[in-house]
């Protein structure tokens, strides 16, 4: 049975978290998870730099074989979305540059991989990851943004396990055609 | 009079212009402009790559001492404001890892700079750089992603003239605020 290493992230300027499961059929294991901690360096420019080094670093350390991340689709206001866009333009281009292939994968259904349901809390998210995958207590002592990475890491393992993969992007049309915001045109 | 090399960049993931000029006291002059052309790549992960590759080779190239990067704060919807961040949060991370200072305009603040006026047209911005900086014309003939792109490194030349510099952001909360979005606090 092939064994494949799965690093979730879920991209933010003032937090990034990140999670890494070890996957073998229908099993997975934690490997790792924490934040990376961006609130310390006060230009915008040098947190994404940051961002940058540090999944680079992860990758090396760690050789995921697939990168999940969190990406909300929608969002409060142009500016935030501007904002974050830049933090996850800048994770994936650290996994891109490493040959590493990426799904993303919105919130809810984050969520609902891990609890079964959409509107689960960031709380509930950790606790039931913290079941299934049976990590000891002491390694919870983690902040919801390693666990909400960790989340969209095990979102992409019961994604695998399907028959088929439902998020595969050819292109950022065919992405906002299959997020529902453009309209699907019949092809000819 | 020391020698600056400004690049300026026009970030998208369809095409990305970037232009460079050579400036001196209160002279300017070209040295190279294009567009990194991105249609070719059908997924959208790898054109974020290409953007990071293309444009550290551009830098190494080049050599340039500054950045400036054509950022419109206000967009028409979330999800193309999210598209483009991702677009230049890898263009800032791909100058940052290179140690080179950014600095952002708004198009708006890019064509008065060259124009005089901000309301101007796309062919009139590159009609005056072409000129201001007694560009032949065999080398104008370019995308106007390019010519784009100069205008922001010109824009940023006719800043660094000034007195003081407006755009200098230590944080996105600053940026934000700068930029009027947020409302400015008293300092306590």
């Amino acid at each position: 049975m092939t064994e494949k290493i799965i690093m979730g992230v879920d991209p933010g300027t003032n937090l990034m978290g990140y999670g890494l499961l070890r996957v073998a059929g229908n099993k997975a294991a934690l490997i790792a998870m924490g934040v990376i901690k961006l609130h310390q360096y006060e230009s915008h420019y040098l947190r994404l730099g940051k961002i940058y080094e540090r999944i680079t670093s992860l990758i090396d350390s760690y050789h995921p074989d697939e990168m999940a991340i969190e990406a909300p689709f929608y969002g409060k206001n142009v500016q935030s979305m501007l904002k974050l866009g830049r933090a996850q333009g800048v994770a994936i281009t650290a996994a891109i540059m490493r040959d590493i292939p990426i799904t993303e994968y919105e919130p809810k259904k984050i969520k609902i991989a891990s609890t079964g349901t959409g509107s689960a809390s960031k709380e509930q998210v950790a606790g039931m990851l913290q079941r299934i995958l049976r990590i000891p207590k002491e390694e919870m002592d983690v902040q919801l943004d390693a666990t909400d990475a960790l989340a969209a890491a095990y979102c992409h393992f019961i994604q695998m396990s399907r028959p088929t993969v439902e998020h595969k992007f050819t292109s950022w049309k065919d992405y906002a055609i299959k997020k529902g915001v453009l309209p699907k045109k019949d092809k000819k």
